[in-house]
């Protein structure tokens, strides 16, 4: 099927979402070269980034389709794009861990690389302009950015996704330290996995060198950013062919 | 019974805590005048703090104690100190809200003032060289803090604790805003509320006035903070003199 883009809807650090001609229900998300962190005061262009990040989310998001993770994705629409169902957006990043690193750690003084018995889910409250605190399920019904029954569903699809996270990435000798997904639901309160999986939103260690493989090269000036990305999307493309 | 007071155990901000001789299940409590805030960076010596703290603490308990809340609370000793049980203390610090201020109202942007549709209740971790980071239930699991079904029973003794005291307080027309509190457990496991509730502990504000009667008078340098902790304790010994 042929898609077209209609006018752009929103634009965001690192994507942009436009409308989809004829299509009310339906938008088209398009990745940017453009990587930031610590809140965007750090802002770089990286160009190839998005299109790394755009195979590497379809891959994954197909793989978790076939296994039962409703998920946004519905059409590849060119190298950098692919259309989506339109959601309404849950308010929360929702992080889990299967290693302790980034600001869980320093927050509870543990050493970055301290394996948890069990994965680790949290919820920060995106706000930019609080800079995405972290908040607990608590807060999280007061600031209604969830009810209890969708915050019940979304604890239960984090850590399955996380579950089918460690198989694909062990499967390309990679070690998932932790990641942030994010959630929307269509009109009759379905919850699918939304937004992007990539190498900005993971942290992916290789398995044998314990080399960063993600977007901390980029946060800690460790060099080799679009290098490492395009390794992790080899890897992925050569063990999961299947969903190239 | 006359207790006696034996080799001081831990010196913190607020309190001393003494071995009592003869007594291995037992300890004792004393109140300092010292006022500390923002994680001991801000520190005053404020003679006749710990006395008045020390009753307030006292009839609170008292009052609790009557309500079937089981507190460490066992006689007291003198003007600035009482004998407690001998707990295992847990790390966490039980903060519960019925009105937004304070680091959570910032965090989250909204007003100091809001009223909650229902009690917000949060952990905090103690640990000093942390500076008592706010964390989420599974983080307190995974610190170990306390166990799952601790973790339930401190939930609900800190919405009764809270249902208790506003009833408390609205008796001396004074609005309860939030307050903290601490639990331990006995050999058996039994949980009991611990440590002290003051004005140190608590947000009051005057119910016709809206006068903080707590210690953001010290934190926010209002002034008047020993004649304001006086005001508590003259309301809380005239409507409650059954429990002084």
């Amino acid at each position: 099927m042929s898609w077209q883009k209609a006018e752009q809807l929103y634009e965001g650090k690192a994507k942009k979402i436009f409308a989809v001609k004829g299509e009310s229900e339906l938008l088209l998300q398009e990745f940017k070269d453009q990587l930031t962190a610590f809140n965007a005061q750090k802002v770089e262009q990286l160009s190839g980034k998005g299109h790394l990040n755009c195979q590497i989310t379809t891959l994954i998001f197909k793989f978790m389709q076939d296994r039962g993770v409703p998920t946004h994705y519905v059409e590849s629409t060119s190298e950098t794009s692919f259309v989506t169902k339109k959601l309404t957006m849950i308010p929360l990043e929702v992080v889990v861990r299967n290693v302790l690193a980034g600001s869980t750690a320093k927050k509870l003084g543990m050493d970055e690389g301290t394996a948890l018995e069990k994965p680790l889910l949290e919820f920060y409250y995106k706000d930019d302009a609080l800079a995405d605190p972290f908040i607990s399920d608590d807060q999280a019904l007061m600031m209604k950015a969830a009810t209890e029954s969708e915050i019940t569903e979304i604890k239960k699809l984090g850590l399955q996704v996380n579950a089918l996270m460690l198989e694909l990435f062990k499967a390309c000798d990679i070690r998932l330290i932790d990641f942030k997904i994010e959630f929307g639901k269509d009109k009759s309160g379905k919850i699918f996995l939304a937004d992007e999986i990539s190498p900005d939103s993971c942290r992916l260690w290789d398995t044998k060198t314990n080399e960063k493989m993600d977007k901390d090269r980029f946060r800690r000036d460790l060099g080799n950013v679009l290098e490492m990305y395009q390794e992790v999307w080899n890897r992925l493309k050569t063990k999961w062919s299947k969903y190239v």
